[in-house]
């Protein structure tokens, strides 16, 4: 690894980090809420540390793999460090842990929150923490859609080429043009529905950020109650659908705004994750008919909107699930595993995963009765190359292994057994919100130092697919 | 697929069950309990009916692949519901379903019981409930040694080349011999273990009982309260150490008679089989000194009696582990899914399966540091397979999709989320007791006739390694 040039990069993301940095002063200043300092200090503090490592650093050598995988991971940790220090400076969050583990939670848009009394925190506070998921949102993009298939991480190579239309209209591949075609995209939806929560009578600052949150599939709000404190069936609406835009994969947005919009359909992995939604609702609807909800309209907004939350892995809130029937609640567990499409900002398995294991199980048991078949896993019209194969069924290997390790290690740090799995599964899949309690009702505030510390690690691990942080602990990594 | 053969040997089975039916009634009549004539009319019943298919059809043709897959799930299944027979006969379970949970539950080598009152019964019945497992366990030897290698079962080809010492020494290729050789094995270990439990002061009947319980790592006892009931460290001691031996692959205790005791050794399943025992006693010695036991004895005696209980799938309990400390039931949980040894009569995931998850998962990470480095992934010394670590990778995924719908049916039938997962994973991996309202001093006659439904379901699924049932559900496994 060419450690001179990983540092020289941190540095530039440091300096990029301390300018985001600045956004929030003008809403300090306007709404005087006393927090413009910690934010003056913060981005000096990122600013000299950024021209340190800059400046002292410099490498002619093109950047390798290896030095990809160093960069993503520090790259991200690095972020939750120093974003931490506005919520520190201002005196919002005491504890320096605390503080990470809000700020890694906003990086890798898990939306876990310890935070109890949101609605007494600065508004510039608040929009920083938004601007964590949005700025997270947007590096997930470019990582799932351009870095990780380079890298060939966790069969993410298979992304990068299901994107409909003739060869010569592909993305561009180097990886900085692909990342400015998709932020226009993100820019565009988030605009969108900025205008859209405020026409539904939201603030600016409100709007702003659940924007950032919802394309971020973020999931912190302005409010304790989360979005259920608008009690607007029309803001409800318009978060649902945002949800189910950022849990699409964006390159298929790229293409249905240069008017490809059949895309969408021609997509396998979006069928299937359309076809979840609308299923799940389905069986919620049906369950919470009569018991939880006596109109159906309220049936199916609440509904339809925890169903979109839970696997586009956002995590807002508008009902509390844990008063809902037992069955509702596994339905919606199941779907945290799956999580969105792949080159969303969803986190989780994802569905093309999901699909391409039970494809590849399929085949074996077709195999079983004709044994000389030759039978290929495809995903929509093309087959899908062995070696993608195999790091698709490690990567499930993996992420069951990491979530049976991390439940037990919640466990160990005084989580009953429901709460443990689910804050395990509710941060490597960069949900938020899981059950019992850490429930939607409730937050992670309780937790203990080594228990936020597991879970921390797990924010980082999900949200890099894994492969790209563990690759770091292998001693080979740092050898020549 | 020719049914004229399957149908045949079907019969042949309900020919031999007929005999097997025979057995009780000495011990009916010596206890006086009334229950020979339900024995005379059940065998009566099999006779007739095995007879009339013996009979009814014949074919010249030699028995393939897919007749292979048809016998066992079928055969299993007709066990399941002829051998229920005395239970209803003799009123011991007014419920056919529920006779019939019983019986799956027994030849499944699960142990899961819907029984309350146990020492109630009579005697024959309770000798009758524990044949079901050790039947069941000498089906399961030969299926996993010789039947699921042949017909190319999850990867379980695997295990017929693991057996150490030069090839010509293998075990004998046709089912027949290597049945016997194992069966021989079997006998022997059980004959072994009768004699201890008599020396330790049980009866011939509680002998019998638990040693048929405990080699085919079934777990039904003649108690209410398990093996606690006897309150012996001798006893404990006993059965730990024979569900230890039922957890290891029957052909290294064959290889291990003929005095290459050293097998054992050599397998790196076993290897690991070992230390994972060795391990979670550890752990749970470690939490439950001085929390639960102040005693170091007990806390190991009791600790290693439920590790062995719950890795082997047998499911004899000592101890209320719901009462011990939230991370000793999260690392018997995740036992509960890894299971014993490939070729042994446990149920499970199985070591050597989990072991070589995390071994291609290992590759897949160091290919993204070594891209052109071509590094094979080996069990022991001989490198796996492609296509066996394919079947391996399917039959995992499969498990953990099956584990999940089943869970979710079971949280339909009205158990809460614990119970519903534990009651999956209990059935699914032919343990018995879980968590919750199945929890070791639980049983399953709550259960409603819905969840016993999907729960027999399960346990035939794990037992036949899900692939062997699941084809049958293929529309071109009937075709021509």
């Amino acid at each position: 690894m060419n450690c001179f040039l990983v540092l020289r990069i941190l540095g530039a993301l440091s300096l990029f980090l301390s300018a985001t940095l600045l956004t929030p002063i003008p809403f300090s200043l306007f709404y005087q809420d006393g927090a413009a300092w910690a934010f003056i200090e913060a981005s000096a503090i990122c600013f000299g540390f950024g021209l340190l490592l800059f400046r002292s650093f410099s490498s002619r050598q093109e950047i390798s793999v290896r030095d990809g995988f160093a960069v993503v991971t520090l790259g991200w940790s690095l972020f939750a460090l120093l974003g931490a220090l506005p919520f520190l400076l201002s005196g919002a969050i005491p504890s320096y842990l605390d503080a990470c583990f809000e700020t890694m939670s906003g990086f890798t848009t898990t939306g876990a929150t310890i935070l109890t009394h949101i609605e007494a925190l600065p508004e510039s506070i608040l929009l920083w923490r938004a601007m964590t998921h949005w700025l997270g949102g947007m590096g997930i993009i470019v990582l799932s859609l351009a870095i990780l298939p380079m890298l060939g991480v966790g069969g993410m190579q298979l992304f990068k080429a299901e994107v409909p239309g003739p060869t010569a209209d592909r993305l561009k591949p180097r990886i900085q043009d692909t990342a400015k075609l998709l932020w226009e995209v993100y820019l565009l939806l988030t605009v969108a529905e900025v205008a859209l929560l405020m026409v539904g009578g939201l603030s600016f600052l409100d709007s702003l950020c659940h924007a950032f949150a919802t394309l971020a599939t973020g999931g912190f709000s302005t409010r304790d109650a989360s979005v259920a404190a608008y009690n607007s069936a029309y803001i409800d609406c318009v978060i649902t659908l945002f949800m189910f835009l950022a849990g699409v994969n964006f390159a298929l947005h790229y293409y249905a705004l240069r008017g490809k919009v059949s895309g969408f359909w021609k997509s396998e992995e979006f069928r299937i994750y359309l076809f979840l939604v609308l299923g799940a609702t389905g069986v919620l609807v049906f369950f919470n008919q009569g018991t939880v909800y006596a109109s159906f309209f309220d049936n199916i907004r609440y509904s339809v909107f925890q169903v979109t939350s839970i696997i586009t892995t956002t995590g807002f809130g508008t009902a509390d699930y844990e008063q809902w029937p037992l069955i509702t609640q596994y339905v919606l567990v199941s779907l945290m595993f799956v999580g969105g499409c792949a080159g969303s900002t969803a986190g989780g398995i994802k569905v093309a995963r999901i699909l391409l294991l039970f494809k590849h199980a399929h085949v074996q048991l077709y195999r079983l009765i004709h044994p000389r078949a030759v039978r290929l896993v495809k995903l929509g019209d093309r087959p899908v190359d062995r070696d993608v194969m195999q790091a698709i069924l490690g990567f499930f290997a993996l992420f069951i292994g990491t979530f049976v390790a991390a439940s037990l290690l919640l466990s160990l740090a005084g989580m009953d057994l429901v709460s443990a799995g689910a804050a395990a599964i509710a941060t490597l899949g960069n949900i938020g919100p899981g059950l019992g309690s850490v429930g939607p009702t409730d937050n992670y505030a309780h937790v203990s130092t080594f228990g936020k510390m597991i879970l921390t690690g797990c924010m980082l691990l999900g949200r890099l697919e894994l492969f790209t942080v563990m690759v770091l602990f292998f001693p080979s990594f740092w050898r020549r």
